[in-house]
């Protein structure tokens, strides 16, 4: 009788853990929220994770619980903890990955460098952060925002007068940074953890659209801290699996804190190839508290690029015509303009030739 | 609307075309044995794939129609071309995988090097073929053997007295070889094909334990024949899909042909992590009509070693327990002595050092 791992969400993060699950010999299991998921090979329930019902009933199938998103809320998951079932990560750690606000100020008790940010609740907060921050703030609404959604640069209160109505919201100072930068660790309930190399990401209009592995000239002091970083708030926070660490590099060399996300990453794609272990296997060993897979890269340098809009038959044919190196991965998704349909990872010695090749296969075939 | 492959057969080689299938963002659907199979994630249909209504079923629900095993029925394959079934390997190809004589036959007939053979009706002719090889022979079933099985090495008539009652048998003279290799070449319908580095082969009792990529100290000649023979065989019986020719080097550094298989083999299992293109991505891209992918080693050396018995999760525990390096596949079969339950993968740089690691890996946690 294999383990088995239930994995709430039916994305591509889950669809990328069935490769990882079926080398590793434990049974996946899938809760997609609807038919013809990304992760629909592996569904066993379809259904609604907010409900109770729906939830607590995939749950007990399995042997240990883990996440395609942190959009479980809290209270159900905590009823799950309390029923015995293995959820990892668990509420006290997914809480942090789930309100902006409340992560924030954690991070901040544990000295991790952030950006200056405040919660507002009304028009007066916002006009005082402004004003302390030369007129400008990056407002966040504390929950529920992913890929650029939920956060808008604003010079006056009433251009988040909408977001107020609902609730108090975040407001952080405006870093100027030279680079985004992404850190990957893998932690085990029992405590070890292995940290991947770091990695620079490209956003286009608020979404991760390529990543460099590792992150060009890069210092050894940054390495170094974006790893402590990293460890200290998987540490901290007690989780367990992939935690991503999304920090901006400043002119100085500083290291700042944006995102988490406790599951893997859009940054950590380029390991499937890049590195010894993918991170959707070092996230599943790590769930399944089994010893954590080396995270080394196996070739000077990796590049991922996603595609965008779709990854139809015709443009992964499109983009393996491009070059035999490439290596392509569709998500099964049907096509939506903008939307994350795949990526394509080259790697090689030479980073321009990597990024060349990466690039033009990702405009291969291109139709939305 | 994405493609969809259809594959007869639920074992571990269909099992490792899933994840190539997802990365390529074609459906793939298979037809299974039996309830729990090794491809039991991807099974639409369970049945008997000599049952024509079973098959038919299947065939017509895809749109190319490939194999985890060579034993469909010519005949019914037939019927599917027939009907405009897209069946690659087609029968034609196939049937020379099928029966171990028609493919003596055949690569004679294109002057494939092979050791001396000849079919035998009777106790008389294999008394004659005896008298002309120093009396030994290796004897075959000329259908359905695989593994060992169906394969004696005999010094007089009587010891296949047995298999004579049942029908002609093929005999082989007993060649003495200094090594086993296996070449893999992947052909596409129109034509292109590409042709994985020669590995070296060693069997325990007939059964393939362990690949060496690439075949070590393998002169220029040796190299250039394997790929030559490789090519040839495919080109000439028109395979699509992967091929797989095992073959003896000889004391004088001559190839001679022992076996071949059409879809991917156990020898070929190296290069999921020892290639930039995994076999299985390469049947399927192949069979799909598709741009085939770069075959070339990632590293100096890859070495696999098959799990015998079982690959339990236990098991796949102690072998990432004793090495972090270590890529392991399970197969998601029950525990039964001798069976081919997994195997797992080592590379880098020092051939003795990634041998040590595979093995000391496939010892660790062995039960059976």
């Amino acid at each position: 009788m294999s383990i088995r791992v239930g994995v709430v969400g039916g994305g591509q993060l889950a669809r990328m853990m069935i490769p990882a699950a079926q080398a590793l010999g434990v049974e996946i299991r899938v809760l997609a929220e609807s038919e013809g998921s990304s992760a629909g090979l592996a569904a066993t329930v379809v259904g609604d994770y907010t409900d109770w019902e729906t939830l607590s009933f995939f749950a007990q199938e399995v042997d240990v619980l883990t996440f395609d998103h942190e959009h479980v809320p809290t209270r159900l998951l905590e009823r799950l903890v309390a029923d015995g079932v293995a959820v990892r990560p668990g509420p006290h750690a997914l809480m942090f990955a789930q309100d902006k606000a409340l992560m924030r100020e954690r991070l901040s008790e544990l000295d991790v460098p952030l950006p200056a940010w405040a919660v507002a609740a009304d028009t007066h907060a916002v006009e005082q952060f402004l004003a302390e921050h030369d007129g400008v703030a990056v407002a966040k609404t504390p929950r529920g925002g992913y890929d650029g959604k939920g956060v808008r640069v604003v010079n006056t209160p009433h251009e988040v007068g909408d977001w107020l109505a609902a609730g108090p919201i975040l407001l952080e100072q405006k870093v100027e940074f030279v680079r985004e930068l992404a850190q990957l660790v893998a932690r085990r309930p029992q405590g070890d953890s292995a940290t991947f190399p770091v990695v620079e990401t490209l956003q286009q209009n608020g979404v991760c659209a390529e990543v460099v592995a590792p992150a060009p000239d890069a210092s050894p002091d940054i390495v170094a801290e974006a790893a402590r970083i990293g460890q200290a708030i998987a540490e901290a926070l007690d989780v367990t699996g992939v935690l991503a660490v999304e920090m901006f590099e400043t002119a100085s060399g500083q290291l700042l804190v944006n995102e988490l996300a406790m599951r893997p990453h859009n940054s950590g794609h380029v390991f499937t190839e890049g590195a010894v272990t993918s991170q959707f296997e070092a996230h599943l060993r790590a769930v399944l508290d089994w010893p954590l897979g080396e995270t080394t890269l196996r070739q000077p340098w990796a590049v991922m690029v996603n595609l965008f809009g779709d990854a139809s038959n015709e443009r992964i044919q499109a983009a393996l015509e491009y070059s035999p190196h490439i290596r392509p991965h569709a998500y099964g998704k049907s096509a939506r303009p903008g939307r994350k349909a795949g990526h394509v990872v080259a790697y090689g010695d030479d980073l321009d030739q990597v990024k060349t090749l990466a690039r033009g296969a990702s405009e291969a075939g291109r139709q939305h």
